[in-house]
């Protein structure tokens, strides 16, 4: 790290006498539970913390009128009372380029909390990790960027271009909190997610240029009832369903097969169709006459949501009218719900370049390039906010939306310094 | 018919004149709702109708604490306020045999009524058929019980046996009500339940001296969560439910191979294996992590719960030790909720006889005799109540439990025939 400029040297110091701070920020806001709908209590717990960075701070509740008729509006909800976006902005002096810092808020239910070894909301620390539930997903990210800009802040170090930090409500359940900033006006050169890509045990974070899409689905399938006593006079749409299930997952291998990105060359899956949820019939003595399947579709960078859409209904209508019973009761093909775009940006795009820099410089080796096998808000940003986004971040995307999800805590704080240094390499600074 | 005796001509020819009397007490009670649960108002008009009829009228509330260590108890309740038998006695004179009529009151949930081209408690009448739920299953069944004793009575006949005409509660969930009318000291030299024992479209009613029995189970299957992104490391719940259901179906397959019992070799299949009810998941981009299978299992009778219990956790086990995930999260087999004993009476015992011989007087053939697929409250009557057990009834088994449940109006009118004279050949009558 010698090669450092003093300024950067005095960031990287001034995050190591940080470190229990970092720490204690990410335990506060894993000790107040944000499942989707429930973010209120740590938005405001955010919106105290950048003020007392002494950051501009912008929050306000996403308005559904004003929304649901954006082409990148999705979200189950009809309403975002009592859940505030929150935005920080740390104003520039000026001729530097700007970033935004963007993470969500919001996390997965933690479920059943008797399959957690450690409370979801206990934030308990077991040698290098912190347990508990958006660990990963990511308060941990947004405690690295929101205390890179502290750290900035507290070193004296004044930046030229402006950096918009984003702590934004509903990732889960499709972005409205984002696409909220977006239609906000909040744009910039460049955007940072700090989302989980650590992808292996123990291992480093990859950087992500590209980042799959998805979206959700229900098929609709339709049996016939008939006393458990003569179920062979009924058809059994459970039966059915599992049908229906293996040739999804067929249509997923299809499209595995075809794909060719390298940035997805990584995963044993790189486009998964995952089946959530099954639900079918309500009597144990009688013949299951409905069943609902949801899925989560992933999307290729390159790929249209439009042509997914219409290969899943074309694949599933093929497949049905091979069967004798659904060719006459075909299932019903709907999406719902979040619809995450995919994106990305060119390996030499500047702002990936400097992210892989500042990288190569904490960790002392390159970072693994690769696209997020998930969907995240960066397709809003993109689309609709004209902004490039690149995804790195502290967490494993292996534990999150499950029980015990954990974080690295060395993990955070490289990351801290990573985003700490692109951040001055992208909106330059004073010297 | 003139070979009958007077007194029995007497007795069809009445039973022709209330024709539509006997169908307006059948649209009576389809009227009014008694989802299982919801007995009450349907018990009230029956105890109604027992005093119109000048029968000694027995209502009461089962009481859990006084039932629930009978070996018989099955239920899910553990009140059952609100929900009273009701018991209707004619007293005989003396010197014959009584019989016991049994029939419950409780029906399924019509579920989604959208798909019932008559709404479920209209008993519309189309023709031969009145709509609704409950009407094969099994009020059409209590209605040509109940006026078989009414047009007896009205004719003026004096049996030398009891008659008791119980209106139960709770068969489907269990048969909690017979088991009350048999602790409360109800038995008799034979009973007769009047379930639906039609099986092919337009077809008569079969006569069933034997009654397959039937559980519940669940299998709880153990998953592994993953993000949807990383599908591939977690293990679907689903999916390892749909290998158990495959399993479930084979052992279907392995019992029916084996059964050799002539009253059920008429089913495709005799001792159906029921998958009535899978839920797993909780999220689409969540692999799911648990899966519940809920079924319903015949027995055979001559086979013992226990024996049947036991067959299906070591299938589940053996099936589990196959799989290189479900070896080391085996599934949980558990028994719950309704057990119905299956029981029969050998061909040559005279209730059958007499049952047979009215039949063939009504309908001018021979009756077919089978099994019933399904269990009933027979087992109970038997087991507990040492009463053997007949069971003929007017409802179609194929429309039970379905959208558009029907009955034959002019099975109802024979059915009632048929009781009326095998009441009188079995309790005997004052000439």
């Amino acid at each position: 790290m010698t090669e450092l400029p003093d300024v950067k040297q005095k960031i990287l110091v001034k995050i190591n006498e940080e470190k229990e701070n970092i720490i204690d920020l990410l335990r506060n806001m894993v000790q107040i539970p944000s499942v989707v709908g429930d973010e209120k209590a740590v938005q405001e717990f955010m919106a105290k913390k950048f003020e007392e960075m002494g950051l501009t701070v912008d929050k306000w509740v996403p308005d559904y009128d004003e929304l649901k008729t954006h082409p990148g509006f999705a979200s189950p909800n009809t309403t975002f009372e009592n859940r505030p976006n929150v935005v920080g902005v740390l104003k520039g002096t000026g001729g530097g380029r700007s970033l935004i810092l963007n993470g969500h808020m919001d996390v997965v239910s933690p479920y059943d909390e008797s399959l957690w070894e450690q409370a979801p909301w206990s934030a308990a620390i077991v040698g290098n990790r912190m347990y508990g539930r958006g660990s990963s997903d990511m308060k941990g990210g947004v405690a690295a960027m929101t205390m890179a800009v502290d750290c900035i802040k507290k070193a004296g170090v004044q930046l030229k271009g402006d950096v918009i930090i984003e702590s934004v409500i509903e990732e889960e359940a499709g972005g409205v909190g984002t696409l909220a900033c977006v239609v906000r006006g909040y744009k910039a050169d460049a955007a940072l997610i700090t989302e989980p890509t650590v992808v292996e045990e123990g291992g480093v974070p990859m950087v992500c240029p590209a980042q799959g899409g998805s979206m959700w689905f229900k098929v609709h399938v339709q049996g016939k009832s008939a006393h458990a006593g003569l179920r062979y006079e009924g058809i059994s749409a459970v039966e059915k369903a599992f049908k229906i299930c293996n040739a999804l997952w067929d249509l997923e291998k299809f499209r595995n097969a075809k794909l060719k990105h390298p940035l997805y060359q990584r995963y044993e899956i790189p486009l998964p169709l995952n089946i959530g949820i099954l639900n079918s019939g309500v009597w144990p003595s009688s013949v299951p006459e409905e069943a609902t399947i949801q899925c989560r579709i992933g999307v290729a960078p390159g790929e249209s949501i439009e042509s997914v859409r219409t290969q899943v209904k074309d694949y599933v209508q093929k497949f049905a009218e091979l069967d004798s019973w659904l060719v006459d009761h075909p299932p019903k093909v709907e999406f719902f719900g979040g619809t995450w775009i995919p994106t990305e940006l060119p390996l030499d795009h500047p702002f990936v370049k400097i992210v892989i820099n500042s990288y190569s410089k904490v960790f002392n080796q390159e970072p693994e390039l690769a696209g997020t096998p998930w969907g995240a808000d960066g397709g809003l940003l993109v689309h609709h906010g004209d902004t490039p986004v690149v995804i790195f971040g502290p967490g494993d995307m292996r534990v999150i939306h499950f029980p015990n999800e954990y974080i690295e805590l060395d993990k955070l704080i490289a990351a801290t310094k990573v985003i700490a240094l692109a951040i001055l390499d992208w909106c330059g600074y004073i010297t």
